[in-house]
């Protein structure tokens, strides 16, 4: 009989130490992926599947059990050889409650015990954080942070989100909200208040949604051959690949807006380093833009921006990484 | 003999540990303020000279030595009393090497080994540190900050710069300049690039001098019944005390300004409290307009705007605090 982290008394696995495992989980408002990876950090298995009619926090959790059992299934290992679990959200999360405070409207979570109800699914130690915060911590890991001391990881999809790691560790901030900056008011932001849960100033400019809208209000045939209906990336794929002039000026309207929002974070925190993420942050012709105007400026240290190393695996990542450091068996690997 | 903490031996004081002293020292563009306080943080004399005709880091350091030297006069103390010193400059400092790295052209300095030339001009243990994260270590021991784990300490005078407090520490940023957010890009602010040692964007519409170039631009003998020469805090006193209509719309158009900044910061930090000091910043009536145009919003949590309680004396209690740390003896009291 041995006695876990948690407590619980179980029967002796009888394994080796090499074949602990622990799990990394990323839920997403339409999509939830696990990683399942071993105590040197290696992720051996990666599983994932729709939560687009899943909100409910304890479906959520079901599915992720049945995920989880699944990769261990593949590897003929039992429940006993889980280690440790960590999963993000995307929402508010107060770490040290593990509580979900709030999500966005897509999965509408208010007040989720996340880590409470991960806990009781598998009887090991959990812990939960916020789903950008987690990429930071991935790219921090195993990512284009690695070997920096602070820097910000900016995701950009619909919504825009910043992971902030600070002393090679992430900060929080007091009210659990650091690097929420999707409401940050910028040069052409309008100044007005937003209501709550509207979409902030930076992402009406700069988030995915964003730029299709100045695009189709600024979309006329006679100043474009593109279709009316783009992407935020097909716009980008169009300045780049066609030249279309339309696309270019989006496309450096977002870049100029960027730029902004990452000056005014460099002020603030004096960090070397911005990694961007995220389905539009990705797209290297907005990131290169940016660079180009921020450098433009002429300030004693512009801080480098460069693209996330992980992509969309950097949730995944954090995820891992955080659950490996719960693992004290494990140890904190510092690469994978 | 005794070993003093710089390892120069010396002959045995023969003093009680009650007579140890620190001093802290505020170094201004014109004005030089020195504190000495005992091994209990309490400040016992005051002293301030002009260095309006004294740029010389050398000559700053031997008027300092003077200030200290009358002051231990005046206590009939000799030199071996004193146990550490601290020191801020008006510029971005590498706390680690004990450099002044810059200044703006006012002192002029560039590269200087303030704590190499005040512990050869002392023999005790010495910390140097930007004045504004001094203020804002003040406010934090004996202010406004106390007990407040994280928080901002905002000095709007000619210029516009942050202290910031995390985890009960300063945060200086691997550049030494977080905080500098004088050049942060609002709505409003012309987002051309500045010159490295011209004002910032947000000095230019917040600042002394900006508010300042506003009331000049503004000023029209139909609009107000108030003189062209205005300082800052003189149009702010009129627009409260007289309601000219004029000076209202400068003292909104500041406060705006300054709640967006705020705003910004705390999407950034996620911390509860923002400190205003400086001549401008402690205008009762900006604090005031700012936090009702920033609690418009709605926002989940919003920071508390508050006046600082130390005036234009938190340099100096930062000062003589970051002394106090060095006083291994003294322990860190945790108020005066």
């Amino acid at each position: 009989m041995v006695q876990s982290h948690t407590g619980i008394t179980e029967k002796e696995p009888c394994m080796e130490a090499e074949s602990d495992y622990v799990v990394g989980v990323d839920i997403g408002a339409t999509n939830l992926r696990i990683a399942l990876a071993d105590a040197s950090g290696a992720i051996l298995e990666k599983y994932s599947t729709s939560t687009a009619e899943t909100r409910d926090p304890g479906l959520v959790v079901n599915l992720i059990r049945e995920g989880v059992d699944r990769m261990l299934t593949q590897r003929s290992m039992p429940r006993a050889a889980l280690r440790a679990i960590a999963a993000g959200a995307p929402g508010i999360t107060d770490v040290d409650a593990g509580v979900v405070i709030a999500t966005s409207y897509l999965l509408g979570w208010r007040d989720v015990p996340l880590r409470d109800l991960l806990e009781s699914a598998f009887g090991v130690p959990t812990a939960v954080d916020n789903d950008v915060n987690l990429a930071a911590l991935g790219e921090s890991w195993a990512g284009t942070g690695q070997g920096v001391r602070d820097f910000v990881f900016l995701a950009i999809g619909t919504g825009i989100g910043a992971g902030i790691v600070l002393n090679n560790h992430l900060f929080h901030g007091m009210g659990w909200t650091a690097g929420e900056i999707g409401y940050m008011l910028v040069p052409g932001a309008p100044d007005e208040p937003t209501e709550q849960d509207a979409p902030g100033a930076l992402e009406n400019l700069a988030g995915g949604e964003g730029i299709r809208n100045q695009w189709l209000r600024a979309w006329n045939p006679a100043k474009t051959a593109l279709p009316r209906d783009l992407t935020a990336t097909g716009i980008f794929d169009a300045a780049t690949r066609d030249g279309d002039p339309l696309a270019q000026t989006i496309l450096q309207q977002t870049a100029r807006t960027l730029a902004y929002a990452i000056y005014n974070m460099s002020l603030v925190l004096s960090c070397p380093l911005f990694v961007l993420g995220g389905s539009v942050g990705l797209h290297p012709a907005l990131c290169e833009a940016a660079w180009a105007i921020l450098h433009q400026r002429k300030a004693r240290a512009l801080p480098e921006i460069k693209r996330s190393m992980l992509g969309p695996d950097a949730q995944l990542f954090g995820a891992t990484r955080l659950a490996l450091s719960l693992d004290q068996k494990a140890g904190v690997p510092t690469a994978r």
